[in-house]
């Protein structure tokens, strides 16, 4: 399971749960491995079985141990439990139990199929590495991803409001790797206003990946009817909200999973608010402005006290990692309950 | 010298150059190597003779290749020019020659000898690693290195000015281990009324390192008598000034070679703004404000082609290394005539 949880680790965030898993013989040799890649392509199970039959491996008879319980439903790929079934597989280890309504009741279709299943073993890591993918989908609403391109001193743009280009073409190429993954992009029409954006995600290039999302103007202000942010796919929608619940119900009615937020501060800074952001990448520039337009605004935090606390994601890329010129940062939310790291009694001494 | 290069990378930055060596038998192999670990410690050449000694490696007629022409004066250490004609060494081959008026000279004191020299080999790459400390000894002024522990948006205090603490207890025991390698640390007097920051160095227990920086106060508002900064050991100083370029004269001139910039904003702002800074460390918490103090203000920076431009250093420990709950980041200064990373021509496709 330590191994199914490594291969978990390196799987892409967003729409769809972090899931690695490990097909082990009668012996308990490891015979096949796999993890997902996100939205769209295989789930684990389906990963290592395939593995397994492209290096030849029987599976006939083998233990499947896996991160989260086997789905049992069909959506962009088939249910994993009749794969499993079908592959010969009796007997199924999982950590955590799939809860969300679609995809439960993979073990129970396993079991009633004569492979012998057991849950619960390393949950609480399989959990603490998809919390926020569970909360997202327990709330039914898509998973949040906030997105800032920023100055090292938390500026997007300079004081006379210059901002091409703070971070450079590696950090946006990456940008927009997030977007082709996303199923739709959210920008306040104060940004469409000011920055024109197209918000279509491209290769460096400049060419237009094959999955395009959704491109979201939220507000009041009315969008141009020559704004690039338009375009003709029709893959436009704006929404008269700036309430990020109503924004999330929306979006998660049409068929939303994974929403992306780019700017500008006061769109952004009322995800945080709300506490409807599952993620944070960062594009740090090095470079300082000393005044200009912040990244954040209208958190809400007056004291200290109050603050939006992160911690830094050490999976998938890890938590900094240069990207051109550019230093990319990955944060998530502190889980609910989770005591802070440090303990403020024994840190006096090192005051000033 | 790539080797002697990459030890050299391992180094302390501060008021001495990164300096790596290597020594060869008369076939090339390796006898043993060192580099140097900061101010106060055995240079480069001495540390890989130290090496030799202790592996019990004769060294007579060998060869070293050091990264810096090998120093000629006596400081906290012996001129290395004499250490290696006592060692027997043969043939000495440098990277780049020592500009500096003190240590100069030890390659002609080395032929003098009867020691075969040769300089030049991969010198911009010596140079390059130590731009920094060469220009500030060239200026006659100190190292400086810039500190600042701050919130990811760029914040060092809430909107009520509550900052205790931003970061962690890791992320301050590791400034403070700059401050004991720094021989004076300054804030600007505004900080010294609200903070009231005692500036020694202290280990993580709270306790008084060997080595203490002179603290500085400077500006003009008086400091009271019971300031936490003024101590009982005398070395306290307030400097009636706000000029960096005056603050490094006076300082620079009572011996100061490493200077450390502590804050508020508006001290650091000068010192980035004079382009009195060679090193930026900040110590980033996963926390968003939104609001308060910013980090670095009064750089004089109205637009961005005007920002002030850093890079990351990748030397002495990463760009970016968690620390505790934190992450440290390190910069440079981009050197002067250096051609942006980004080349702004083929970015446009990626606009928005």
């Amino acid at each position: 399971m330590d191994l199914a949880l490594d291969l978990a680790r390196k799987g892409i965030r967003g729409a769809n749960p972090l899931v690695g898993a490990v097909i082990l013989d009668p012996a308990g040799a490891v015979l096949s491995s796999g993890f997902h890649r996100g939205a769209g392509t295989a789930h684990a199970e389906a990963d290592a079985l395939a593995n397994a039959a492209a290096s030849g491996a029987d599976v006939t008879g083998a233990t499947m141990v896996v991160t989260l319980e086997p789905c049992n439903h069909t959506g962009r790929t088939g249910p994993c439990s009749q794969a499993i079934i079908n592959a010969g597989i009796s007997r199924v280890i999982y950590a955590a139990a799939d809860s969300t309504a679609d995809a439960a009741g993979g073990a129970a279709a396993l079991a009633a199929a004569g492979v012998s299943v057991d849950g619960g073993l390393m949950a609480a890591e399989s959990t603490d590495l998809n919390h926020r993918w569970i909360r997202a989908a327990q709330e039914k609403r898509p998973f949040v991803t906030v997105k800032s391109a920023q100055s090292l001193d938390g500026r997007t743009a300079a004081e006379d409001g210059t901002s091409q280009w703070i971070t450079g073409t590696a950090a946006r190429t990456d940008g927009h790797s997030i977007r082709t993954r996303a199923d739709a992009v959210v920008v306040g029409t104060g940004t469409v206003l000011v920055d024109n954006p197209q918000l279509t995600a491209r290769n460096a290039a400049g060419e237009d990946a094959v999955q395009q999302p959704l491109r979201v103007a939220a507000g009041h202000r009315p969008v141009p009817d020559d704004a690039a942010i338009r375009g003709t796919d029709g893959r436009f929608l704006q929404l008269f909200e700036h309430d990020p619940a109503e924004i999330c119900r929306e979006l998660y009615a049409r068929g939303v999973r994974h929403l992306m937020i780019e700017g500008g501060a006061t769109v952004a800074g009322a995800f945080l608010r709300a506490g409807l952001a599952d993620e944070l990448v960062a594009y740090i520039a090095p470079v300082l402005l000393g005044a200009g337009t912040p990244a954040f605004a209208n958190l809400g935090v007056h004291t200290l006290s109050d603050a939006s606390r992160w911690r830094w994601d050490e999976t998938d890329g890890g938590a900094a990692r240069l990207v051109g010129a550019d230093l990319r940062l990955r944060l998530e939310p502190v889980p609910a309950g989770t005591q802070p790291v440090d303990v403020p009694a024994g840190t006096q001494q090192l005051e000033g």
